[in-house]
């Protein structure tokens, strides 16, 4: 090992709207030496996420920002090549926050070992990862949906929303989705079996979301904010539950965000509106793991993953997720393993 | 009875902003003949209430929109003159939705009885009323408050805020009020107990109530919206509960309502807005009166009534209610019982 480099990627700079090639730095170093207690693990695959966006802005939020001249912080699967923990051993898979790059050392406490005959390495990064468990605990605690309801998700073909609405058929409820283009809305009916889905891009919303919710919203699971959410609030019913999980339409705004003009809506409708963090849910994630593992097994749910190859493509890879391009969970391949 | 005449106050149009002595028609008629199972009473005390504005404007709410041409719906006190219903008799004090006017037959399936010798009537429409009502399930159902939590209450000096505070203490919390003026926020303090006031006319409410609450807000019990829920939002503790009663600082606008820009603290946060209708716990009425009527009794928790005479006098009585200069509730006094 020792003579390998690792390359790395870090944030050189505060972006202002979306993250620019420049704000970006790359640099060399060689391999971190684990320490007691660490385990040093070869990166694979990296997950790239809509929060990732949240995390480069100075500011409180739910975790610390990632601070100029680190290396960006992100979720990965990878190998153990060397440990100092006994509970991990060179050659076995993990998962953790390894940051983007080829290789680090981290504390074994901070790690997941996965377990690769169980299923495809980057569906460790979407239905068995991070997206997975925040539809499990988003919709199932937080939207507390019962059978016959009517569950919404925006951002429905991306790693969460598919997920979610998936979820919400498994349980018997209605799901609609919401996502832009004919081509994701085909897939979210056809291959996913959303009850329906509104493109954004050329329906009108309010008058499809009326068509296809006429007993109004139980749950919205809202991962985009914005017009949006103003929209779906015109749309609920009694006792209805939104799911604040994120609103990556607003992540690079440079002016104030737009906040829900329609919120006294919660009002009339004696409705709730609830943010969630995944991170609360950890000493639960086996749970949903193993639910979310028989289902795939089942045929109920289906994983899909968009992958881009290159540790170096990561600053534009990042942007398909503002673009609306990708289609399933967003995963950067870094290494074959 | 007969020979007399019903005077009454009816919506002309539909305000654009404040309503105007024009949108207001007054309109005299004989005494209503109560038919079976009614009752006939004459109105002695009238509530008025923020929620009114909002009954005025046409669209969907929690309750029909009142009628162009038809007698203004208000709550009110009065004493039954004649019956129709064996429950009810002559001279008995009731509380209903007697409307704006000097007599009202009502379902008697629509009545409250209530005790004079209990408490001064005006009462009944306060602590013992819809808005003692409010804060008692607002707070305690919606916000849910535990022993040693901070409440944060608008309009603190308002029928509905001022109850919210004192329960608040009762319940073991910190309570702390947002009002205008000096002369409130003193009130709110040396007179109703709670741990502190913010004059929102001339303090800094952000910087203030960072001072006041150092460990965040707990539960804000919300009935002004508007740029005040805005500053709140960035002051919650984790898990906070925000009760959404109303949002009186928005229900004049001509321009569409300002929504929470910060909404998204309640994701930091892993917080919740909950919008609340007092009619929804009709059921349990009973059982919070009976608390609220022992808390006064003990001492520890006060009713004060703003009280206005005369019928006529209702167009710019409300008006008081919108430029902040009522007191404690605000009762217009319609005859003497």
């Amino acid at each position: 090992m020792s003579g390998e480099i690792n390359h790395q990627i870090r944030l050189a700079a505060r972006p202002v709207g979306l993250p620019k090639r420049s704000d970006w730095q790359f640099t060399e170093t060689p391999l971190p030496e684990p320490r007691d207690g660490e385990v040093l693990a070869r990166v694979l695959y990296l997950s790239l996420d809509p929060a990732m966006r949240g995390w480069m802005n100075e500011g409180k939020s739910y975790i610390a920002p990632v601070g100029i001249g680190e290396v960006m912080r992100a979720g990965a699967v990878g190998k153990v090549i060397a440990s100092r923990h006994p509970g991990f051993a060179a050659g076995e898979h993990v998962s953790g926050l390894f940051g983007v790059q080829e290789y680090a050392a981290l504390d074994a406490a901070r790690l997941f070992k996965i377990d690769p005959r169980l299923a495809p390495l980057p569906m460790f990064l979407n239905t068995l990862g991070m997206p997975g468990m925040t539809a499990y605990f988003g919709l199932l605690d937080v939207g507390a949906p019962h059978e016959g309801d009517t569950v919404v998700v925006s951002s429905a073909a991306g790693a969460v929303g598919a997920t979610v609405g998936q979820i919400a058929k498994i349980k018997g409820c209605r799901a609609v989705g919401i996502a832009g283009g004919a081509a994701k809305c085909r897939y979210l009916v056809d291959e996913l079996g959303f009850d329906a889905a509104i493109d954004y891009k050329v329906e009108d919303v309010r008058k499809s979301l009326r068509g296809h919710c006429p007993n109004g919203v139980n749950v919205y699971f809202d991962n985009v904010g914005g017009d949006m959410l103003d929209i779906v609030l015109t749309q609920l019913a009694r006792h209805a539950r939104i799911v604040v999980c994120g609103a990556i339409s607003q992540y690079n705004n440079t002016v104030p965000i737009k906040g829900p003009s329609n919120y006294l809506s919660l009002l009339v409708n004696r409705a709730r509106m609830e943010g969630m963090v995944v991170f609360d849910y950890a000493s639960r994630y086996p749970h949903a793991m193993s639910d979310i593992a028989a289902w795939i097994a089942a045929g109920k749910l289906k994983s899909r993953e968009d992958i881009v190859e290159g540790l170096e493509n990561f600053p534009e890879a990042l942007l398909k997720l503002f673009s609306g391009e990708n289609f399933g969970k967003l995963v950067l391949k870094v290494a074959n393993g």
